[in-house]
Parts: structure tokens; sequence; C-alpha cells
């Protein structure tokens, strides 16, 4: 088991930042070899998605949608002008959850994790935990047992 | 390793109700020092999500941009007048995460667990798991070894 | 612990594919009394969600809506023609956990787990993690003591 918070520094009002090498990183560090990655954001005008890597514009068509559902200049009764960035937060997620197989995330081609930055710029944390898996009990205990 | 359902009582239509107290008890009876709890809502007009619970402005904003998105007097194929809570179940989703660690939910500062309730008022079941966390295989059969 | 890729043929562009027959099967074989069972995504224009499986109707209402926030014939920075399902996908999102009891999946009376389908037909994985619950470090080395 490992759990280590990673800051990130965004630079936009709104922005997906690519988190999956900083996320690779705690895997590797954590020396387990299946389990399962936890990802989770302490904030609630940020959140955490997976989706596509390679065009940019992905990730520009996904704020602008989500723009289009909460806009940043729209009418809320929460009056400090961030309402919008709560709502895409609980739309999105604070978490995501990734498999470890062989030491490594297990993601698809087109995958990488991204923060979703929606009230932004600032100084946000990411907390991440690896956790080895666990065979059932009769199997796992076995290994220990004092009499092998 | 622990496993508790709890019950809510919803009071309107639609609501976020705030359950952070309920599930730090069962962390809390749990005795796990370090892991992470899954809160899980067996209900598919229901959802739990994380935000903010300073001002309860933000969860009549959420609700209400739900509602532009899914319209409770909108026109559905599903006839039984709940479509929009179906829908907004998928949109928020079922489940949450929270790491653990000193025995305690590590949430930040302006986090909360809320159920959404969105085809109320009902009596709610909300699960909640809290399971310990494991280190690598190597170093955590050393406590056991017959040798020590 | 054990892990499984099953595979899902979509039929139409869109579609919610009731999956929790699969998974079902993948906690029996995996022997795991007590746990966690996690479903995760590979891809990018894919989701999986937990809701209705009585009237298929929700399903359309679900894919209806979601297509009035992203049309797939809107208009999008990135020009593959499917943003509208990564959009979807970053909406709905990438995983789901559902809690394992008496060696079955733990769902509502009216919940099944739908693979979202949002740019078929395609051939699909789906990834299914099942492990077996913790007890807190004190109980659980309890059964390999030398001593006992």
């Amino acid at each position: 088991m490992a759990f280590k918070t990673i800051t990130v520094k965004t630079e936009n009002a709104q922005q997906l930042v690519d988190i999956t090498q900083q996320v690779r990183l705690v895997v590797r560090e954590s020396g387990i070899i299946s389990g399962v990655c936890r990802v989770f954001i302490p904030h609630t005008t940020a959140a955490v998605t997976i989706n596509e890597n390679a065009d940019p514009n992905v990730r520009r068509d996904i704020l602008n949608r989500l723009e289009q559902v909460a806009p940043s200049d729209g009418t809320y009764l929460h009056t400090e002008g961030n309402s919008h960035a709560h709502i895409k937060s609980s739309l999105v997620g604070s978490s995501v959850v990734v498999f470890v197989e062989a030491g490594r995330l297990v993601l698809g081609t087109w995958q990488s994790i991204f923060l979703c930055e929606f009230d932004g710029p600032r100084t946000r944390n990411v907390m991440v935990r690896v956790s080895a898996g666990m065979l059932p009990p009769t199997i796992s205990t076995m290994p220990n047992s004092p009499s092998v």
C-alpha cells in the first residue's frame, strides 16, 4: 500500500491537465505488482477524469460542452462566482480507479488521467493510493502458515 | 473490513443530504487506521457525490443545473414520471471513494459526502464499506513469518 | 483477487448493454465471498454505469438526454466525428464499483451494470476485478500467528 499526494499548478481558469506520468511514478515507487490505483481530488471546484490524450481538442470540447451545461457567467444562488465549477466537479467526479498489473497502470491505448481544473489557476492536490490485490482468504494465508 | 448499511429519510423530491457524519461513524467503528472507504447507493433514482458543505446554495445550484439537463417535467419514453431521476443518477454516479488515514476520512477542507435524492421523499439505503490497506506481498507477510 | 477482461460486441452507434450476468460470472469464478468488484472500461468513447434494468426506455431516455448535452451532429474542435462520445464518456465515467457479499454482487432490486457504447458498433473490452476484503491488521494476522 502506498499513499502519496502530488501537487499540480494549473495555469488557466479551466483546463484538463494530464497527470498520468505523475501517477505512474507513484505506482512504480509503491513496488506493487498487481492491484488497484485510486486517484482522489480533495477539492470541490476540480475533478478527475480519464479520456483521450492524443488530440488536445478533445479536452477543449469536453470543457466547452461542460461550459454549456453550467456556464461560468451563468446565474447561480451561490455568490462566489464559482458555482459552475462546483457543478462540473459533481458531473465529472472526485475520483478514478485504474488497475495495476505487472507493476504498471492498465490503461487503454488512448487513455490518460486528467486533473480537471474548473476554477483556476490554482495549486491543486491530487491524492494517489496504490493497493496490492489480495487472494481469497484461504489461499492468501498459505504462504504464512507455520507448517509450510 | 467493515460493511454497514445506513438509512436516510429524505424530505424533498430533490435534495442533497449531507451523510458525512454517518460515514465517519462507520469508519470509526471499523477500527481501520489506513485504507479506503467506499459509499454505494443501491438505488437507480438517487446518487452520491462529494461537494461543498459550507454554503447550502451550492447544493441548490447543482440540483437546478441538473434539472435543466433533465427536467422533472420533461418528455420521456419511460412513463413512470421519474426518468429525469434515472438520468441524473447516471450523471452523478452510484459510488464515491474516500481514503482513510489515521483512522479518519481524508476529505478536503470544503468536502462533504452527499446522498443525492432525485425522486423523493423516500427512505434510502446507503452502503458503506471500509477496507484496510495492504502492504506489498513481500512486506505484508513479514510480521507473520514463523522465524520472527 | 481475480482479474478478467470480457468482450462485448455492441450493435448500435449508441447503446446501453446490460453486462451484469458477465460480471456475476467473474465474481463466481473468483471464489471471493466478501469484497469489492470493480468494472473498468479501457476506452475513451464508451463508459459504464449502473441504472434500471426493467424498462428499456430508461436506457433510451439516458441516451437521448446525453445526446442533448453533446449532440453527435454538433460542432466540435476534434475532427474525428466522435467528440460527443468522448464528452459522454467523461460525464458517465470509466468505472463502477459493486460490493460482494456471500459470494454475490450486492445490487439494488432495480440495478444492473451497463456498458455505455457512444461510438459503435464496436468490439469493446470490459475489465473486471474482484478483491477480497481485508480485516484490520491486528485481526487479520491472527490466523497465521505461529503461537496460535
